[in-house]
Parts: structure tokens; C-alpha cells; sequence
């Protein structure tokens, strides 16, 4: 075996996730200051002496803290990136202090619409303010502060992950040294906006859903959710995969003339579905849906992304997946033309993949050799 | 002007649909039998004589057996390929006698969900048969008999209606001269499936579907039958021409941080999705969603496509849109492959567009152009 070789049996191990209090005051881009608020974060490797080699990891639309390694022992699945993140992996921890958060509005431990609103004692539920991807970044660096690290090595993402990465290192220039952008876009198209807005629907129509304060009725919008999960796995998933991954295939071997589960496609859907519903919750999902339609850096720059990129000091690097159509590789190729128009140093990978929008989660090996090629060069730059 | 180019001001003019009644028993793919049905039918333009210059128009998901010209003067929009059919339009109402009628499990006035059975005296509601795109065939091979009409010039239609003329062609090859297959596909792919899949669970889900039964509770499913609706304009249009319609344009100009409509494109699904339910059944889109997804014809041929073809006689004329997603040019290759591996005589053209699955519908001078010349020389050779 090649020592260059990520090994996908290294895991960082069991990891304990902590509540941070950001005790700041938090302007947000909606109007309304939230006075304080808390945040789940877990860490992987060691802060060096220097403070230089931390690296932030931004999550996508479903994803939360939990990035890597093992809350008990005999858990089936780790975290959702633990195929890049531990050590000898391509965000190794052996070299790297990472720091993964629940963001600001999530459902799984951080100040979101199912936490106790302070002033009122009651669930925010939809009282909780629609954040955007630049409320984010400012939450993230009071938790940066808090932590003590005053400049991201890097600061990685995929998809909506992507897109924090962008922001930061447009809004804080000074505190970011590597943006990786992976599968991303610099904002969303009319298409991407279409599905959102179907999802929301599907969401805000349940009859459970009773104005987002299902909880007080103990019930979840079900139905709605569950909708909003099987649509969003239509765009993660490129027409290619779907067809070799399910073709026609048939449940029972022919048709059943009802509307029961024929299809395998149509099993796999489900599926997802009802899982989603058991962990996650629907109004941070619709947050979630508009932090991406908000997010669009060019907007205070007369619609010039050069322009938002030429205030950044970050050295950039932009990863795309052939098969993702959600975010297809041309939307990243505008991120890189801007960059490149804006005087910004930007490496660009177009990796061969069939899965879809889900391949940068996946161990491609071209993708995690880039990856942890370009990780490594950090390294060294930060002396770790 | 030119005298060749088709002229968008002529019209069929006033066109009254009639109910007939189809007496012979229809044996149903499902293994069940209708005793009888009724079909909407109208027609447009003369038969002559020989009986020679009949054509069917088979319709889409949505479409009915209104075509083209009006039902009242004054009406503000004609039928729904009204840009097709008329007096020196592409299909020449001149020279053929058109035939249009409203598929069986329809919800304009064919037998279907939304009619009484006459075994019952109660709506059929959830009780009507799953039908499949042999069963319409049959179905419509009836109706042929009724109107005196043993073999058809030609039989047209786009997206499922694409599909029935396929299954004319192999299933009654002595009864189709020519088989014009617009904007189809083969068969349904995975994502194919998957879209009508979450289609078909917004309706099911819906509390006001009762099973189907809605029509005794007062209420429609329009929660569901909106959420399908949206759903499927996303398939109909182009990333790009969403783009160019919509872009990231909002309404008022601001976003408002709320979940109420910002951005124009989201104004337009829920407008398509209104209006929607309230001209169509909820019943009847199960049932065409699902005729899409059996409809698979080398499937009783070891799925070997061009051994379903060879037994079919016609001559055949092949339309694909470029900006077309939903049956991308790409899956009209596969018929006109499948087609010369068979033997039969295929013309094949791919046009260039923008709109999407939807410029099936539009009066684009290519298409127009191209339909309008092959069906000139099939009027050539009917003597009509």
C-alpha cells in the first residue's frame, strides 16, 4: 500500500460533542439580533502551539457537527465526511485542528427554531429569524474567537458548505489562508431556486406543520418533509446513476396496477424520506432552503462576482463533479473565471464521477488526492 | 409572406366535441374489463371520401380532447396545439380529417375517475382501473371503428402522447401509414419515475385525497395536485430558460425574510400550480403518471426495442427538442436506433430550442417547418 494512500480504516475514533455559548450580540442580515446563542461543535486533532493549523468545515443543507469519528463504541455509521476527515485522510487530523459546527438555525443542538427561545421560555419554532450564509460566517467567527484561532487555515465545504467558504473569505479576509469550495455555486439558478420553493411548499402545506409550531401540537409535518427529502435526492443524484443504481427495476418482478411500491426507485425514495423525517426538523429544513436562495455574493458588488472575490486574500481551491448537475461543473468554472478575473491564485479540479451532486462525499480517489495534496501544501505553508 | 409558412392567425374556428359511446368491451392490461366507456372526441377538417386522410392526436399528461379552435367565441385560448392544427398550419385541416379525443381514466369527459360507473351508480373515483398506453390503444382502436376509420395517414403526438403512437405502430401495424413520435422516450428512466413518484405521494399524502374518495368529502387534494403540478414545470422547462425568464429576479425587489413568494420564479410555479387544480383531477394525474411509467413496449420483446419495432409497419418521423430534459434528444436516438436497427423507415430531426420539454407545444419555425413538410407528402400520398 502506497503511504500517500488515504486510509478509509482510520477513523479519528469516538468524539464528544460540545455546546459553545457565543455570549456576542449577533446582528443578522434579516434586521433582528439574536443576544447570545449556542453552537455544537466537534474537533478532531490538535491545536499547534502557533494557533496556525486549524481548519473550519462548513456544512451542507442536512449536515451538522458530527463530521467525523463515532459518538459510542459499535455505532454502524461515523460522520458524515469521515472519509476526508482523520488521520492520513485528506483533511488529515494528524496535522490539522478541525472544527465542525452545527450552524446557527440547525436542528441538532444549536440555537434553532426547536431550542427554547430565552425570552419568551417557548420553542422559537417559526419565530426563529431566517439566517443567511453571511449570518453564519458571523456566527462562526465569534465561535473562531471564542476558540482562540484568529486565522483559518482553511476553511472547507461542499455545496451550501461551499458557499460559507465563499463568504468568508469575501467578509473576513484577513482570517481566511485557503478557501476550498467544493461542488458549489456562487449562487442559485432560477432551477435550483424551483426545487427549494417546491420543497418549502411541501413543507408550509402539511396540515401539521400548523404555522411551524407543530411542536406545541406534537406532531412533525411529516408528509411535507418527507416530500422536501425525496425531491432534494432527485438533485443529488445525476439521471446516469439513477439509471444504473435503479434502472427499471421492478420491486415484485412485474406490475401491481395500484399505487403501492413498484419501482425500486420508488423504494429507495421512500426510504429517504421517512429516514429524514426521523431526524431532522422541518423548520430548519425550510431555513436551510433560504439561506441557499439568499446567498449571492455578487449582490452588493453590482452583480460582480470579480468584484466580491477581489476583496479576498485567500488562496482558493475549486472542486467540481462531472456527474453533479444540481451544481454542475460550469457553475463552478464561474466561480474559478471570477476568481481569476479578480487576481485571486485558484486551483481548479473537474473530477470524473458518476454519482451526482453526492460525489463529494464520496473517497473518489482523484477527488481526495487533490484534495489532500493541496491540504498538504497548507500544512507545510502553516508549519504543522 | 411566404405561402408555405404556416399562418398562427387561421384557425379551426368553432369546434363543438361530441361524447361517443364505445359499446364493445375493453379488456385492460390489468386484467380487468370496462363493459363499455364514452370518449370526448373532436375533429377538425373533413374525411374525404376514401377514408384515407384520418389523423390521430393523441395527448399528453394534461392534455384533452380540445386540440384546437375554440368552443365559444370570444374564448381567449384555443385548444392546446392550436399553433399545430388549423388551415395551412403543419398538420393541414385542409387535407387531413384530425381526430382528438380524451383518453380513457381522462377527466374531461371520458369514461375515468371522475364519471359515474354504471356498475355502481357512484363516481368511480379510486375504483377506476390503473390504464396503461396498450389499454388507450385498444381504447382508441375502438373509437376508429366507431368514426369508419380503419387505417390512420398518420398518428402525432408529443411527450406520453409520443408514446401512444409507438404503441399504435406495433401493436395495430396495418391501422398506422405514418407514426409521428415528438419529444418521447422509450421508457421512463429512473429519475423519470422518481419525478412522477414524488408527484404521486404529494397527492396520496394529502389529507383531502380520502384514498381517492375526495369527490364525496367536497374537497380536492389541490394541496398535492399543486405540489405535482409545480413539480412537473420544472421538468417541462430548461435550466437556461428558466434562467432567461426568471433569473434571480424578486418580486418586490428586496427579500422580505419571510416564506411568502420573493423570487418571480417561485410566482410562477404557484400560479401554474393553481390553476392547475383547478382544471384537472387529482385521480386522473395518478393514472397518467402511471401509464408514463408502465409504458416500456420492448418490454414484451426481451427488451429489445427494435425487435418491438420490427413487427410494426408505419413509416415513422422522430422530433427532438435540444433544450429537452425530461426526454432529452439523447432517448429519441434510442427509437430512431432501435427504428433502423428494425428495418423500418425513420426520418429524424433535432431541433434547435431553448424553452425545453414544453417547445413540443410551440410553433417553432424549425419544428413546424419540418412537421408541416413530412406531413404534406403523407397528404401527397393518401390523395388527399
Amino acid at each position: 500500500m502506497n503511504a500517500d494512500e488515504p486510509r478509509a480504516d482510520l477513523s479519528v475514533g469516538l468524539v464528544v460533542p460540545r455546546k459553545l455559548a457565543i455570549g456576542a450580540a449577533l446582528p443578522l442580515d434579516c434586521g433582528r439580533t439574536l443576544p447570545g446563542h449556542e453552537l455544537m461543535v466537534e474537533t478532531y486533532g490538535e491545536l499547534n502551539g502557533a494557533r496556525s493549523n486549524a481548519v473550519l468545515v462548513c456544512h451542507a443543507l442536512s449536515g451538522d457537527h458530527h463530521a467525523a469519528g463515532y459518538h459510542a463504541a459499535g455505532e454502524r455509521k461515523p460522520g458524515w465526511w469521515d472519509s476526508a476527515i482523520g488521520p492520513g485522510k485528506p483533511i488529515d487530523t494528524r496535522r490539522f485542528h478541525v472544527v465542525s459546527l452545527n450552524n446557527l438555525g440547525g436542528c441538532r443542538g444549536s440555537t434553532g427554531p426547536n431550542t427554547v427561545n430565552p425570552a419568551t421560555g417557548e420553542l422559537f419554532g417559526p419565530d426563529f429569524p431566517i439566517v443567511t450564509v453571511r449570518d453564519w460566517v458571523r456566527s462562526q467567527a465569534l465561535l473562531a474567537d471564542a476558540l482562540g484561532i484568529e486565522r483559518w487555515a482553511a476553511v472547507i465545504g461542499g455545496s451550501l458548505g461551499g458557499m460559507q467558504v465563499m463568504q468568508w473569505a469575501i467578509d473576513l479576509p484577513q482570517r481566511v489562508r485557503h478557501a476550498v469550495v467544493i461542488a458549489a455555486a456562487p449562487r442559485m439558478s432560477a432551477q435550483n431556486i424551483a426545487f427549494n420553493e417546491i420543497a418549502r411548499q411541501a413543507i408550509l402545506s402539511d396540515p401539521d406543520f400548523h404555522g411551524g409550531r407543530y411542536y406545541a401540537h406534537r406532531v412533525v409535518p411529516s408528509r411535507g418533509l418527507k416530500l422536501a427529502r425525496m425531491l432534494g435526492h432527485i438533485t443529488y443524484l445525476s439521471d446516469e446513476a439513477m439509471r444504473e443504481r435503479f434502472g427499471r427495476l421492478l420491486r415484485d418482478g412485474q406490475f401491481n396496477f395500484n399505487f403501492d411500491v413498484e419501482f425500486e426507485v420508488e423504494s429507495y425514495l421512500r426510504h429517504q424520506g421517512q429516514v429524514f423525517v426521523e431526524r431532522f426538523d422541518a423548520n430548519t429544513y425550510l431555513l436551510m432552503t433560504k439561506a441557499l436562495d439568499y446567498f449571492d455574493p455578487a449582490r452588493e458588488f453590482g452583480d460582480d462576482l470579480a468584484a466580491a472575490f477581489r476583496v479576498s486574500r485567500a488562496r482558493y481551491l475549486v472542486i467540481a463533479f462531472e456527474a453533479d448537475w444540481r451544481f454542475a461543473p460550469q457553475r463552478s468554472r464561474e466561480i474559478v473565471k471570477a476568481l481569476v478575473a479578480a487576481g485571486r491564485e485558484v486551483s481548479y479540479a473537474q473530477v470524473h464521477s458518476h454519482l451526482g451532486h453526492d460525489d463529494f462525499l464520496m473517497p473518489l480517489p482523484q477527488y481526495h488526492k487533490v484534495l489532500g495534496n493541496y491540504l498538504a501544501r497548507v500544512a507545510e505553508e502553516v508549519g504543522t
